[in-house]
């Protein structure tokens, strides 16, 4: 039985020092739980000679095989980020016996099946509950808590950014450029934002749920994804007039008929599901099984000290099965080969917002031409005159996703059509 | 390595029929989660007779020694609720190394700790996620991954029958003996509904979550309890105008200066809040931690499904672990002696509400008793005459509740008062 656990940190950025900071502050409940002192033993870092605000103890080095290579070391922790060199740095701890907790959703959402099987092979742990949600409690209870259930549906707002900026966009009526150089100037946006705004940040963490929700492997490749950039103040606007919010929602759903379809892209949602009051920097995860109905967990997506939490909590936990000798039980649960539903074979709502030439008859062909590809419109709103062109806001039915597709390129090649403004999925199903 | 698992379930009622569906309809996933088949080999049922509607396999007994004496069953379900026999039935199993799941709050609250040093001496399992919370993940995630956390607020909507009856006052100005009517009618509330409307389930199941919390022992006679039935639609009318709902919390507290304090009671929560729009039979239960910061968990707190999902949840768990023969690692974390605050020095805002004599003078004199006891009012409404009488609304600000006690009691011997209409605590903590 160990008589203490050692950790070795790889990266020392923001949270990096949230956890050196958490496992200092609560080292002694810590110990308690685990039933042993955990240690950070050495952190991998890029310059020696910067000034860090964290309690002292820990060796620093430049060199990650100091760390990798030392057998006194446990556990790995990676909070790096990006895919290289953390992915190879875990790859070699892993064979090298050391377990591993990370944060890193790029590497988890591309190469978590290789890893898995690295950590199964060396019956050693492999823990990512940071990856997805930051301080949020979600990987675990997909794994354990709703382990019984057979879930038909994952729906998230998994990206603070992009909810911070459609927050500030529906609350204050700002357009998305302001509120982009705002979240920048805030430090919630990079300055390259392509990641957040375009939706590529939640689609790795869709494809990391989808894959523990459905038992199956969904990798990046596999999520549609659309993101923010083409959200307006009036598309906001009409929303809620129609009792709807626009989130930008990671969503993975499964149905028997067609297989797993997994996507992020905006989407109304009505204001009394759970999801729609999830504002700011916050994320939110929507959670249905045929046993639990649906459940939801919510917090801070993202921060120092969240993500922090979670890694801590993984830490907790290999170190309890380090005192016991019982690493590397709870591995991948993606032993299914499952069929992907293309989205085209998906089905929803649409909002549709046109610009119209502003005459007689025109409504009616557009009607007409939704009515020849089977879309049913379900309210149609003639609202405002935009540059002598009359703006139509659509809300259809339940329709799939082809046949939305097919009207919409018959419409585009009408005359009396000026533009396609904007078309947007309503997620409408209610909580029962 | 065990090439199956044996159970034996104590009770066949709503929960536990739910639970044998749970198993069967996902017998394949489960298997492919633990690795090994998991079978209910024994039911314990009061009638034999009685039609059905599960599927076959199990025998059925109306004798627990045929159970608990049977060395082929590994894990022990209990659900038949109440305290006895259910917890010798336990005590039984646990000595005799049985694994133990059970969803009873009772047992769980008042024979925690008894129940906890049987597991611990006899390395097996005894774990209780249905005990609160229904189906929602709630124990294990406080328990794991928000172990490195020093949590300072445990609070929740802990009761579906209260919180579908205040949603109904509250949305459709019904009075209490209605909505109660109502809620028995449809089978939400028993026939003498004291254990919900008087609170003393939810103090059941936030003495377990307190427990955990601050990993120290909290039972349910250290719980200041105090039910709905004196909350009438004037109040709830009251609090909506100055920017509130009233929902039954129940509520556990650490802090520094004065120790642990557990308490459940109706509450203004201010509607921005996340638990302000948890309604209906939902429940849901907000956690502060140093790290993690705010989260909220959400979903079915009772119903055959998801408890059975909690229940089975937990089943796949000490599955897992039978199979890699690592049962009882994780057990009571109540390592922690702590002092308990007595209420009288917890301090909040208060809402008080009183008739007065309808005279000149009077709000002065009111006003002043409160500021003799050092309670400072945030806001005074005078809105309505009943039966010649003044109704005064007042809002106080930070109070301590020793402080208001002895305002009240200076104020109920005032000439001018008529009567103390009611008094309840505002939970105005927003989230930062």
């Amino acid at each position: 039985m160990k008589d203490s656990v050692n950790i070795g940190l790889l990266g020392l950025g923001t949270v990096g020092t949230g956890v050196v900071n958490v496992l200092t502050a609560n080292a002694h409940e810590i110990s308690q739980k685990t039933g042993v002192p955990v240690n950070i033993k050495k952190i991998l870092v890029r310059n020696l000679n910067k000034v860090r605000n964290i309690a002292a103890g820990a060796v620093l080095t430049t060199n990650a095989d100091d760390i990798l290579n030392d057998n006194d070391i446990d556990i790995i922790v990676e909070v790096m980020g990006g895919e290289q060199p953390a992915k190879d740095y875990m790859l070699r701890a892993l064979n090298a016996g050391k377990n591993v907790v990370t944060a890193n959703k790029d590497v988890v959402a591309k190469f978590g099946r290789e890893l898995f099987s690295a950590a199964e092979a060396n019956h050693v742990d492999f823990m990512f509950e940071a990856s997805v949600g930051g301080g949020i409690p979600i990987i675990r209870p997909l794994k354990q808590c709703l382990a019984a259930n057979k879930l038909s549906e994952v729906m998230g707002i998994v990206n603070g950014t992009t909810n911070y900026m459609l927050t500030k966009m529906t609350n204050e009526k700002l357009d998305y450029e302001t509120v982009l150089a705002e979240a920048q100037a805030k430090g919630y946006a990079e300055a390259d934002p392509t990641a957040d705004v375009g939706g590529f940040d939640a689609a790795r963490k869709i494809a990391i749920l989808a894959s523990i929700a459905f038992n199956a492997r969904v990798s990046l490749e596999d999520v549609d994804v659309e993101g923010i950039t083409n959200i307006s103040p009036v598309d906001i606007e009409y929303a809620r007039e129609l009792g709807y919010v626009i989130k930008l929602l990671a969503i993975a759903k499964e149905s028997e008929a067609c297989g797993i379809n997994a996507r992020v892209h905006p989407a109304f949602i009505p204001l009394n599901h759970p999801l729609a009051a999830v504002g700011d920097v916050f994320n939110a995860i929507f959670v249905r099984g045929d046993a639990v109905g649906e459940t939801m967990f919510y917090g801070r997506g993202a921060g120092a000290l969240p993500t922090a939490s979670a890694v801590a909590g993984d830490i907790v936990d290999v170190a309890r099965n380090l005192r016991h000798n019982v690493n590397g039980r709870i591995l991948c649960t993606c032993f299914d080969q499952k069929p992907f539903c293309p989205v085209e074979n998906t089905s929803s709502s649409y909002y549709v917002r046109l610009l119209v030439e502003d005459q007689p008859g025109v409504l009616a062909a557009i009607a007409g031409a939704f009515g020849a590809h089977n879309v049913s419109l379900n309210s149609v709103i003639q609202k405002r005159k935009v540059n002598n062109c009359a703006e139509l806001v659509l809300i259809t039915y339940h329709v799939s996703d082809a046949n939305i597709r097919k009207a919409l390129t018959t419409i585009k090649d009408m005359s009396v059509l000026t533009t396609v403004q904007n078309v947007i999925r309503v997620e409408a199903q209610q909580i029962d």
